[in-house]
């Protein structure tokens, strides 16, 4: 099957110094891919003259003069009809491209795929879902910063679109669906979850019930649902804890000569643990709930090998068919009258 | 200066298996401290007959026929007049203690602090704040889980609550106040953040600004303030993932012998990483804005080690005259109106 990503090259903190040289990684490593890069010709061009021919030959230039930058108002955005953002979205949209994706501004990359690719039926705003490693394996947490703001309803929404996920990849059929929150017992919450717990309670969803932020690395239900604040929140502390940690582990080894001559013998066991708990390695979050194609949201801070892990989860997610898949399983979930049941 | 502290000993995942071991280790590295212990007498009383005489000189029992369960509403525990808890905090109340220290249910614990202990002026309720390692030092974070549902004003006492604490204890004038948020700029975040930056940034405090999750453990700023939903998820998130890292290095120590053989070559740098990053050693959180004495929430699920730290923290807090400071702190940042400027 022929796979080809359009790729927002000037988004994020870094822009085509590392989406450029990361798009040439993956192409490597994914022999059936094509890649189209969205950006400024004259910086990108620059950047693949020195790529295999073999590469080359699977790899496009698509000009775009615009660039949405990190921090930009929704209105300014709506005003850049060709950013490398807009641009790489809509080559998806017209179908010269199955996925795109973008390190760039998340809010600005959630209105604009919105747009340009609809959500589904039942479904009113697209959310950024992240399989998240776990101690038994791995666990859909959504939405991690896409919706700031939510009613109930959308994290119920967020729990369906959790569900066709796990259920599309995982061969799951039911997936237990968690409600984040402050205890684990019902007067505990905010009206938010209270209310949402209800839908929840009430729907054919597999609902395992509330769940504390410990549970979500604990592997303790397959599919977390939270707002995109507190997501986004959790999804953040635990990366600068990860990093703090490495950091720690560094300087522990860096007393003095026998502690360094012990990390020396340690070193193979220390590298497969440091590759296993890299928070680069789980890069790419998909936009959950997009009817028309798949979108993947890069870390702002992604280096190129991020940069690529994100490229492979988008080819992956092509591959297994992902949008048909949950289209699919949409459709089973709806009751007659076109709600979600 | 003799330091004597109230403990609910029947709080907590443990109970008194965790918190009398805990005391009686905290008495022999507090040689000037004295420990009442709060709870069914008929349980205690074999707890601590092997206890040295020494020890046994500076712990007393105070019997308490109730218990306050961890997921109990509010109006079940106001009805319990005898439990540990409430005992133990109207000793401090009396003068009997200078601090009590709970592993507790959170919400009872504020619920009855406030009632006992009151509140400053100009402070609604008590914060439960905790002092989390960063890579520079530490950072003091509120709300960690008392206040689930907060106004901007809540926020902003907070932000001014954290100030006292910083400049109480770490002789830091004007420490660096962060609001957390899911970005930077300006136009990130939901109404309660929005209109909470508005009162910080009116105010005399030293306000940093928006900070993101990963700015808690940078060490951005000296303070991190947010509502009790997103800090109590934050910490916990972050605790489950120090779990999950702990496991997966125990577990590439174990692949086969020669993993183990490094593992044991690297012992003594590991042991002292595992204990810097053991998250134990940070356990016990102020319940910051009382009045009328110090109260340590202890985690939930504390062993005897962590315990004994939270019992130590709250030692140190009497002994640095915490709350007296607070006063003298609080009264210099009112203004003529009696409002907080």
């Amino acid at each position: 099957m022929n796979i080809t990503i359009a790729i927002d090259c000037m988004g994020g903190d870094h822009g085509p110094v590392v989406t450029v040289p990361a798009t040439l990684a993956f192409l490597r490593s994914h022999p059936d891919a094509e890649a189209i890069l969205v950006g400024r010709e004259e910086e990108l061009t620059p950047l693949v003259e020195k790529a295999q021919a073999g590469l080359k030959s699977r790899l496009h230039i698509h000009n775009a003069t615009q660039v949405v930058g990190m921090g930009e108002p929704p209105a300014s955005v709506r005003a850049k009809k060709d950013s490398s953002m807009r641009v790489a979205l809509h080559l998806v949209r017209n179908g010269q491209a199955q996925a795109a994706v973008s390190a760039g501004n998340t809010g600005a990359l959630v209105m604009i795929s919105r747009f340009a690719l609809k959500t589904f039926p039942g479904i009113d705003r697209p959310a950024i879902c992240f399989a998240l490693p776990t101690i038994k394996g791995h666990t859909y947490a959504l939405d991690l910063g896409g919706n700031v703001e939510c009613t109930p309803k959308h994290l119920f929404q967020f729990g369906v679109m959790g569900t066709m996920l796990a259920s599309a990849l995982d061969h799951n059929d039911s997936p237990t669906v968690g409600l984040l929150n402050v205890g684990a017992e019902e007067i505990k919450g905010n009206d938010l979850t209270r209310q949402a717990a209800e839908l929840f309670r009430a729907s054919n969803l597999n609902y395992y019930g509330y769940i504390e932020g410990d549970d979500i690395f604990k592997g303790t239900t397959d599919i977390v649902v939270c707002d995109g604040f507190v997501g986004n929140v959790a999804l953040k502390t635990s990366e600068g804890l990860a990093k703090m940690l490495a950091t720690f582990m560094r300087e522990e080894f860096g007393r003095g000569p026998l502690s360094m001559l012990m990390g020396l013998a340690a070193m193979p066991v220390l590298r497969r643990f440091k590759h296993r708990a890299n928070p680069g390695r789980y890069n790419g979050a998909v936009l959950l709930g997009l009817s028309g194609g798949v979108v993947l949201k890069s870390h702002g801070s992604a280096d190129a090998y991020a940069f690529e892990q994100a490229l492979a989860r988008a080819a992956d997610a092509v591959a297994n068919d992902l949008i048909r898949r949950i289209r699919d399983r949409m459709e089973t979930m709806m009751g007659a009258n076109g709600e979600i049941a």
